[in-house]
């Protein structure tokens, strides 16, 4: 089969890998049809080396089952399902909890999909997928390809946001970062009963699209995010969501948070975090959540929100382009050229 | 001053009595502008005949603060205040959880306005309002009056429902009856992230605006609403919550509510309720939930999502009269004639 | 093997029946060692008289593993294990919420052991459990039989009612009933947290238990428990354990509440619940909660409890009998005799 | 009046000082019968010097009503009260959430007694308490004065610590610390419903107080916390509590903490805090809260604890002494002399 294959940073190439085949009883394969372009990947694709390579990169994925093991007794072949980004057993104390991403018996060797040969990723035209019951979720009728693919992982990621930020009734809430993923938790917020959310990011499309979805929307070269704030909210933010991955704006979301407010850190970054204690955590009683996601907890309510029309995760597809094409859509999306937010690559 | 009294089971009369006047530090007097007829109002009217007569009905009410006792902080004269249905003193064990309507030092002498002459109702020129720094609610501007009038029970009421059947993230809701309190409960649902909610009235004009909302509409008569829920929510409903004030709904509630259900009782009802133990409540693990709305609690976020245009609490006017037509609008909201969904009498 | 048989109410015999085998691939067959006499099984045993007769009854076990079907993954033979009393598949949407005792899969064909041929009980030398890794708990070495048994039902019944009566820090809790589910209502409630439990019970040996663990006793023939209550709490019960079964006591749980107050229903009554709304749930804004244990989910905790010396579940233990004994222990335990709280059987 | 008076780091001084008076209608005199000396005391201790002087330290006091304000309305001259370390109006948005650490009405000019002249400490012969209904703990009769004094700062600030932690029924805790905030932290966490209290400590004596009330000690020097940590909870520990006030123990927690672990950090650091993201925080989907204590959010329930004899505070006082022997006192305290855990004040 043809996939996206790691060859070091900034060389990602097309080219023909051998077929997945089912390993473990557990297992199924699935035919990719859409996958996409995760801002994650681009840690990958930025370095540092990797000590492999060789493998599929990518871990937003849709397609249809192809085989499945003895033991997988929820899926059959030519059903539609989206692929979680992160897998879990299902079973183990973690995944139990709802922290798949986490889980205990496929944690330690790596359970995201594409950072590694031990679970090679979903731009390819197939893949692989471990507790494949649990790791796969099958696509209703009525729910378009491009509407469940972000359920692999960047709309559940920014649902968790809101999650983890605790927004509810009446919330003021900053998120920071409109891409894909501050654009679903901003979306997520709104459902979840924020009244405003304030959305910061430099790029003027994307605060157009938060503008137009009833966000107030700061470009921070331009616009004072405090007075702003103090406008909608003179105690300052319920909650705010850091959804870029740069830890100061952590720091920043301190200052701006009201005593008792919440902070949730779903923006990777590589380095530690730095807070202040007195004057920010210990003086003003916060809370700080952050989280690699697992979209097992959120499919069914994000699915329900999906279906019922009250969200259209199709909504931040901006480019397409055939699976061969990939290394230029990496291009498209690392420089953030075209007013691009999300790039779907088609097999 | 003028104002609508009782008299007895369906004789109410606008006519002259005293103004009110402070009696203790904290009162304010309110110059009532709007106030509204509630469903609440109909258990009055409908008898049985109460001991005492001759005191000023009426528990919503919005209006200009005229005079403030010693120990008002955070109100003058002028400003534009909505008047809490249910007192309380802020200070009490019951005020600091949240349930003013419940407060140890007003409640057992009758908190409710309009219900005795302990505490002479807002269906008149002016009120007396105990605690008023507690109990009036300083209206923002840019919020119009009838977007603030009903912040005073029926908009609270409704959310109070959303949040004693504890609605989250895409579940599947019931609102039985789409009156005021329905409408808002439905509308608050939605707020909280419902992902489903069906509301059920026999009323066509009343389905039609949940429709337009975005629920699903089902009046009793020709619809099946078992059938509609299984195709929503095959496990059935997350939530249901109860606007009518009828017991047997009640009951209804149980068989349609999913394993570890929850429901909210607020429509107000005189007789006991009666549930299925076995079969019901228990074997489904469910939670039933009621209470008596402390609008405190509620103003905060519910001024959030109206300031920041997430709500528009007018949209359930739909008759305006003077206040000396006051009965005339009783008989109006009680016959259900003209389409009526709210009354809103002006002075 | 021999097994405690239904042969209509009041008629148990101990007799041989055929031994269990495994049907499902899922299966385990589970040799009992130690078993007991539940409340419940009372419900069997004064009928009315069921349409089937001829099997184990009781739903109480501990064994060890005999024997695995090919999809059980976490048992191995000689394993010692509790059975739950409530089975469920460990997949389904109800038994991923924690209510296994409402399993999608198992509960409409009849989920609790021993009360109909489809599930024979584990008052026998053998049982039969589906979905064995998730309705077999293994116990850790230095938990005894009699520490462990108990985790079946009486236990997390007993910590059910706790949970659902939202017992936390400092609360004033009245527990109705102190026998097995009772006398672990009000442990569980003390290590969850409460201030002050007052147990209620007309059996004086009962009521002794309860006192010498600190808790305040009340016998409702003789002592006032408005008053008792008033003293430790003025503002009433913050929440209430109703394990008796008896309707009448909901009612007046309602009253003892504090305004928010909680109720938790755990006692099994055949009745419906019939309370008061207005001066009662409406007026006083209560919760009401019942459930049918899933101890899957309160397993975990309720170990931590025993292994680190928390909790002793053994003390409730009055009586040992062999198997061939049992219908002299459903006499003991039906008839309140020689201070029975509860009956072991040891085959 | 005599007081324990600021002169700069090291430089306190027991001397005459000019007695307080009221100032506002909401305040109260109270006249100090008992009061403490705080680790954050410490914190002045040491300097870095402050640029005002000759004001009373202390924030940990219990005494007699003296006078009240005409706006007191429910303590009486001669009434036992315990003096909150935070002050808080009771009325603006943060003191309703339970957060009079950060009143908005107080917070600003600081609330902390005893750190700076607009506030003068309760190491003094009276203190003077602004909105004293609020900041005043009425002491029933049965609880003793050093049983109520701690209610003061340290006492909740150990039960913030297991608040914060979310310490749940059967939790393994590991608190990092075993002075007076630390020994009630892991108080607090037993009564909460803790499974296993890990308590850290290098102190002997103070871990055997740990050992003595059933928590597993753990001298860092000399045992293996992780090894520890994993015998009791091989997933990893659900709530860790810093209760020292090192930055580098909050990095040590992340290690500690189970995957959907909860880190509070109660101890106070001037330093910023720095914790791991990748393979820490977001990795391990981890909460970490802080926060000054507000003991009017947790007075009720500790009241109710000590009053219904499951917590005796008194426990940590190791030492009494005489006002004027305050300078002992804090040199006894600084230097872990003499087996000291709590040295009380008596004027």
């Amino acid at each position: 089969m043809r996939a996206v294959v790691y060859h070091g940073p900034g060389d990602f190439r097309v080219e023909r890998v051998a077929d997945p085949t089912l390993r473990e009883p557990a297992d199924a394969l699935v035919r990719v049809t859409r996958t996409s372009i995760c801002g994650s990947d681009l840690h990958l694709y930025h370095g540092p080396e990797l000590p492999f390579r060789g493998f599929a990169v990518g871990h937003e994925g849709l397609g249809l089952v192809e085989e499945t093991g003895p033991a997988v007794e929820r899926l059959r072949p030519g059903q539609r399902v989206v692929v979680s980004c992160t897998a879990g057993c299902g079973e183990c104390a973690a995944c139990r909890r709802g922290l798949s991403s986490a889980c205990h018996r496929l944690a330690p060797t790596g359970n995201v999909f594409g950072f590694s040969p031990s679970l090679p990723g979903a731009q390819a035209e197939a893949v692989r997928v471990p507790f494949a019951d649990w790791n796969c979720f099958p696509v209703p009728d009525g729910v378009s390809d491009e509407q469940a693919l972000f359920l692999s992982d960047v709309l559940p990621t920014g649902d968790l946001g809101a999650e983890l930020a605790g927004v509810g009734p009446g919330d003021a809430v900053v998120v920071f970062g409109c891409g894909p993923v501050g654009t679903f938790a901003w979306r997520c917020a709104r459902l979840r009963g924020a009244g405003v959310v304030i959305a910061v990011d430099p790029d003027t499309r994307r605060l157009e699209r938060a503008r137009d979805a009833g966000c107030v929307a700061v470009d921070p070269a331009r616009d004072d995010l405090d007075a702003t704030l103090r406008e909608h909210a003179p105690e300052g933010a319920d909650a705010v969501i850091e959804a870029v991955g740069r830890a100061e704006l952590l720091e920043r979301a301190v200052a701006l948070a009201r005593p008792g407010g919440r902070i949730a850190a779903i923006g990777v970054t590589l380095e530690p975090v730095t807070l202040p204690f007195l004057g920010g955590l210990f003086t003003k009683s916060l809370t700080l959540r952050s989280g690699l996601v697992s979209p097992q907890r959120h499919r069914d309510h994000l699915l329900r929100w999906v279906r019922e029309g009250r969200l259209d995760p199709s909504e931040i597809v901006t480019h397409r382009l055939p699976l061969a094409a990939a290394p230029d859509g990496y291009v498209l999306f690392d420089r953030h050229r075209d007013g691009v937010l999300k790039v779907v690559l088609e097999t």
